[in-house]
């Protein structure tokens, strides 16, 4: 992230709970809440999310901090639900936020940060897509359709768009009260004409929609309608992005603009973010073979050293060290001099000593 | 630490409260520990330390697991107290531990590590002090002198050696009940004959004692008998690390020897670690300012650019972007178009842009 302009922040694992009873929603700020009360009373919570936190503490700070804020940071946050894949209890989620820039080009540059992210990991244009929509369009879209109404039932229709199939999509949308040329124009959104005209109308959406293939290439990035993000406080552009492998059908990251961000704490600034989660994440590099080769191991050639007395051991010390230390390689000493000669050697060897020094 | 051969692990933020109130002792497990019950009426604890999480898993895992275990971790911690210098609600913490290995040459390794470590922050042997003890010898010496029975205020007055002046060590024995003979004996315990042949007894120890200078060279590193790091599971090797500069006075890590690690959880190894601690390390950087120069600053050189349209920000998204990213190198972009140009350029170099490309 640094190589992309971006700095690092840190936040307490520990808000007041209220912070995300008014945040965060239904499900985060009330189902899944791990909450409790501590030893002085205070209604405490273990952050769900690290957006809230994020606000509260630029606000605190506003009159002092250089804008735009270029920032991310990789917390660990809390969920109280049943353990299932692609979704665990504590998780670890990159968050990249850039407050203080309106909707424009840093809306475009978000969208090639991602790319950028995901080719950091070595990861092909064929292993993963990207999948944005604006909450502005859809919502002049519903008003065109004069179904402004119905909004929240067709939200938790599109969001659930590839897991239902038409029946239930129709079921639900009839039981809201949807007409048959309504529940037809919902169904039919993808292919819309009227949605894809509306979408040139925001200059940020626009810049975006032109450029895609110039820009971006052969990455899988499309619009896509269905693309919503829950109902929580997104207000323009809004995206996520998937694993192509089918196994792996969560969202490997979800973000977009939310400029009522500071709202809350009685500040004003435009926002842009995304969160990146580590279970499904893990499982599209597990997919794609795509760990990075040194996470487990030590810095280049491990050496390993088999001295027989304290004698060979001051020489270790005095003399081969400080060599192995000065170009950095790791190192591992067998202290057992009793033993078999030749099963120290092998247990160095299974150890991963690539090298081993006898005395 | 992975150049010196360790390994990474991690464990959960959480573990029930009973883990603390029965290993950590009265400090750590009662008075400062952060718990509560949680929605599941399970008694929960934030972990005030690492290692009982360590021997925890390390027990579960015991038959699978190639001993000797080389492992860190840099876990956040939690007390339950007032927060003052050097000592926060939440820090963080490197731990080392090495499991599965006796007393023995890995006791030198460990006090050579920890030279290696502070020469990685580029720290000099004169801002630095190492100072280390020996719990059996300590146990032999107060049997020797008949003391067995004060055992635990003697540990308390060494604990105390350098904040109390002799005065109050003096009251403190003597309220314990210890003769004007046996005073003197503990007040002179540093320039101890008998305290320092018993030492060449454990052999160690002995190891360490006899290289010190050949192994050490100028880094100040000494025997002092007042080392014992409270009355906590210690039972070889203790050590300690100081600031060499008086305004910051709390050890920076401390360690030892603790070869009952295991035994709360019906398994025996030996085991030595150490906690390295943020708070009093920040102001060890602080000092003698070894903070790393990059740590909050991108990489390499920081490219600004100046679009003044929606094409220039094409070419940079198609031809300069791509060759930055090739590099490696940060980039930051100003979308203001409609701004002074010559106030978007000078809002660029403040950001830490060193190299501005305009159009």
């Amino acid at each position: 992230m640094r190589g992309l302009g971006y700095q690092q922040y840190d936040a307490p694992i520990l808000e007041e709970a209220e912070l995300y009873i008014q945040k965060s929603g239904e499900e985060l700020g009330n189902k899944q809440l791990y909450h409790f009360y501590d030893k002085g009373e205070r209604h405490i919570a273990l952050r769900p999310e690290m957006t809230p936190s994020l606000a509260r503490m630029v606000a605190a700070k506003f009159g002092e901090l250089k804008f735009p804020l270029k920032w991310f940071s990789i917390p660990n946050c809390f969920r109280y639900e049943r353990p299932q894949k692609g979704r665990l209890r504590e998780f670890w989620q990159l968050n990249v936020d850039v407050i203080g820039l309106p909707a424009g080009p840093i809306d475009l540059e978000f969208l090639y940060m991602i790319t950028q992210l995901f080719a950091g990991f070595g990861a092909k244009p064929e292993q993963f897509q990207i999948k944005f929509n604006h909450r502005g369009v859809l919502d002049r879209w519903l008003q065109y359709q004069k179904l402004e109404s119905y909004k929240s039932t067709i939200y938790a229709v599109l969001d659930d768009w590839y897991k239902t199939d038409e029946e239930v999509k129709t079921a639900t949308l009839k039981e809201a009260g949807l007409s048959q040329s309504q529940i037809t124009a919902v169904l039919k959104l993808n292919q819309d004409r009227t949605y894809q005209e509306i979408a040139y109308e925001f200059a940020e959406l626009r810049l975006i929609l032109v450029n895609l293939g110039t820009i971006f290439q052969d990455v899988q990035i499309t619009f896509d309608p269905t693309i919503v993000r829950g109902l929580a406080y997104y207000t323009g552009l809004v995206f996520e992005a998937f694993d192509t492998n089918p196994n792996n059908s969560r969202a490997l990251l979800g973000g977009g603009r939310y400029d009522d961000l500071l709202d809350l704490f009685g500040k004003q600034a435009p926002a842009i973010g995304l969160g990146w989660g580590d279970a499904t994440m893990a499982n599209f590099l597990d997919n794609w073979q795509l760990w990075p080769a040194d996470l487990h191991s030590s810095a280049g050639v491990k050496v390993g050293l088999l001295p027989n007395s304290d004698q060979d051991l001051i020489k270790i010390y005095t003399e081969i060290l400080p060599q192995l230390r000065a170009n950095n390689q790791a190192f591992e000493i067998d202290y057992d001099y009793q033993r078999n000669l030749k099963k120290r050697y092998s247990s160095l060897k299974k150890r991963g000593c690539q090298e081993i020094i006898q005395f």
